[in-house]
């Protein structure tokens, strides 16, 4: 029924041969048969490009087909569909991507950097070219999260979609619970793993890997445009192995959550870390693993579970995005027209509102505890519970401080006080407790 | 792109006003000017049909387009998409679907006891007649998980798929251990509460409907033809609160777990309570809710969970199969041509094998223990742990026994000879623990 024996070849470019690129070529060609099976189409790899030739890899690549500018592919080869593996968030990633889809070539990528930054341009390049532009593997890995919005739960009101997005930085707060070793040791044996991006890791622990992935996720959840909104993103660089052994004790645990909801009919959007119940869901989804949690109607609750990171589960996202484009559908990249996609107005962050973790570093002193409750009574800040646990030896102590709800700005304007107090050691470590 | 002006409008049939009909047919209504800016296409409900015309409904239905006999409407009505909600495995359920494939309308239906029994032949007849046989809706409510299969996880390779997937059973294991009462009493709660089937609950209760929802994940997961081999199918009517409270003493709990896997090439599907550890994702898996698992290569473990029944989810996911269908995609039912699809030999029974939960209700006599270890010592079953709880009062002991792995044949013919021994008081309650 989906055969089209006159024409059932279809050739494939794959740019960027890095460790999903690479593991993807290899894929591709041990698969050609199951892929032909399940969609009555023959691949052919006419083309690859990565920077560098000769290098060593773990798969032998075809030098034959190799092109060192990958532009230059498209004069010479015809292209079906391109696989986009470099990673910017523009630069030849960009480029690639715009040249293949004004060529009727058919692009799929897991580069979140890029959708997340120009994916509205891309997508109403891709329809006024009638090609398809796919980016399964851009969030979350092996879980397919995106078809499940677009397609599973495409009739459901979605509310909010959250989650934990990072698998780098889920293992390294899992690590650190369970052997008390600190950020630093933990993050080299995460980067040894192979979990951490190599090089720099930055993107992963400030949030910002999280949050491109959230920006994808609102887009489909709430068909709008993608949000340029300057957004609350909290890194976890300043979890300490100290807020972690005391949110054990109060029967939490510290989770880097991605949320993105309509409030008030507006769109709020960020990325911090949060305290979790030990007994909720959320709380439970430990070391590599990735889990989105969607609230629709009527669907209720759903939950996708999976590992969110390495090549293995990127390349399974991939194809399937490849078998979506083999079995001749032309989707809407973000699931509606681009027209229909409207612009929503952003929440005022200032307005979010948490019961919230302080940890203050004080002079052991008389005096030091009511400076502070007075400070958070001024600013309206009720107290829940209070853990004070001094360390005689240094003349110091610890201060934590559950509070009730309150508004981040209010949270803000209170705390500044403390940049310069010379009882207060340092600036208080805050951390949000979700629901 | 997705556009066909000339020919954008889709007639739809409902077979069956029941619960998840009647839910379907309001939300269609609800719902047309969203299909349509998703699809394109305009949907048109042409024709309704249930045993009872005047029936006093939750919703008002259009007596205009009523038909009593749902077979009569294609000599009427152009039909392009009809929905099959009665839910039989045979009779009008089968007829309907049949006649709509040979008039070359695509079918849409929720119902498993229907696709678990003739999927193979529907598939194929679908295939012949170039239209749609999709069923999401018959496995774990609005969990997307057949397209998650097919689609999502299309080039895996899946090892093993396994989950729960009854939530009326799930319910009332979870709500005899969270408030102690029984069986007969919880049941009663559900079946207000409208979780049990109205009627005859005894297809969720003996894990009949479970297994259906495993016969059809198993032909999805291996590429394979629906089995018709004798399982291993038990329900949780056996379960008794007792049971539930020693299992949580030791650190488990009881789920009714349905499993497919391929073992040494052959396919092994069994439905039966397990006792499963409290830490694990599994045994978090509570009340209606349901959870599907899937092991593959090269992603990994995927875990979807989501309200596996009511009309709300089930609506969910038949928009779902709607809007694939809308979009014009004609699809293998079972992601693969039925030509391709390959008959698999069944797994032994007998040789399953598991650690096992034995609870003997006994006389509180001199020499039963050793009765006991001297019997299962003759079937080389090893004893991991022994718990003797005397209830002197009535001269009874209750003996729970964990076992090491023994296989089913080695069980079954240890435990034979308790069937009549005058000091075993009742035939041992079996649970298999999970891995």
């Amino acid at each position: 029924m989906l055969m089209n024996k006159s024409n059932n070849i279809r050739n494939i470019a794959i740019i960027g041969l890095g460790q999903i690129g690479l593991y993807l070529y290899n894929e591709l060609k041990l698969k050609k048969k199951e892929i032909e099976i399940k969609t009555g189409k023959k691949i052919n790899i006419v083309a690859i490009s990565a920077k560098n030739k000769t290098k060593k890899r773990r798969f032998k690549i075809d030098k034959k087909i190799f092109y060192s500018n990958p532009l230059n592919i498209f004069s010479e080869k015809k292209v079906d569909i391109l696989f986009e593996c470099i990673g910017q968030s523009d630069g030849v990633s960009k480029k690639i991507v715009e040249k293949a889809l004004k060529n009727k070539v058919n692009v799929i990528t897991p580069n979140k950097a890029l959708i997340a930054k120009h994916g509205d341009t891309l997508a109403k390049l891709a329809e006024k070219n009638n090609v398809n532009l796919e980016f399964e593997a851009s969030v979350a890995g092996g879980i397919p999260i995106l078809r499940t919005i677009k397609e599973g739960l495409a009739t459901n009101k979605i509310k909010k979609v959250y989650g934990i997005l990072n698998g780098t930085t889920n293992y390294i707060l899992t690590e650190m619970e369970n052997t008390s070793e600190t950020f630093d040791r933990v993050l080299q044996k995460a980067q040894k793993l192979g979990y951490a991006e190599p090089g720099n890791p930055k993107l992963d622990l400030n949030g910002f890997d999280a949050f491109a992935k959230i920006r994808i996720l609102s887009a489909l959840s709430f068909n709008t445009k993608i949000s340029k909104a300057n957004c609350l993103m909290e890194g976890i660089e300043n979890i300490k192995l100290e807020d972690i052994k005391i949110a054990n004790q109060l029967g939490l645990r510290v989770k880097l959550l991605g949320i993105s909801e309509i409030i008030n009919g507006q769109l709020f959007e960020t990325v911090h870390p949060c305290l979790v119940s030990k007994n909720t869901y959320i709380g439970n989804v430990n070391g590599v693993m990735n889990a989105v949690i969607t609230e629709g109607k009527p669907v209720g609750e759903s939950v996708l579970q999976g590992e969110g990171a390495g090549p293995g589960p990127t390349s399974s996202s991939l194809l399937s995005d490849l078998l979506s484009i083999l079995r001749g559908n032309i989707k809407y990249p973000f699931g509606i027209s681009s027209s229909k996609r409207r612009s929503i107005k952003a929440f005022n962050n200032d307005d979010y509102t948490n019961s919230l973790y302080l940890r203050f570093e004080v002079k052991d002193k008389q005096g030091v505890l009511s400076l502070i409750t007075n400070r958070l009574a001024k600013y309206k800040i009720s107290v829940k519970r209070i853990i004070q646990t001094p360390d005689k030896k240094n003349k110091k102590a610890t201060i934590v401080i559950i509070t009730h709800r309150t508004t981040e700005i209010n949270a803000r304007n209170c705390l500044t006080i403390f940049k310069k107090n010379k009882n207060v050691l340092k600036f208080p470590t805050l951390i949000r407790l979700y629901n």
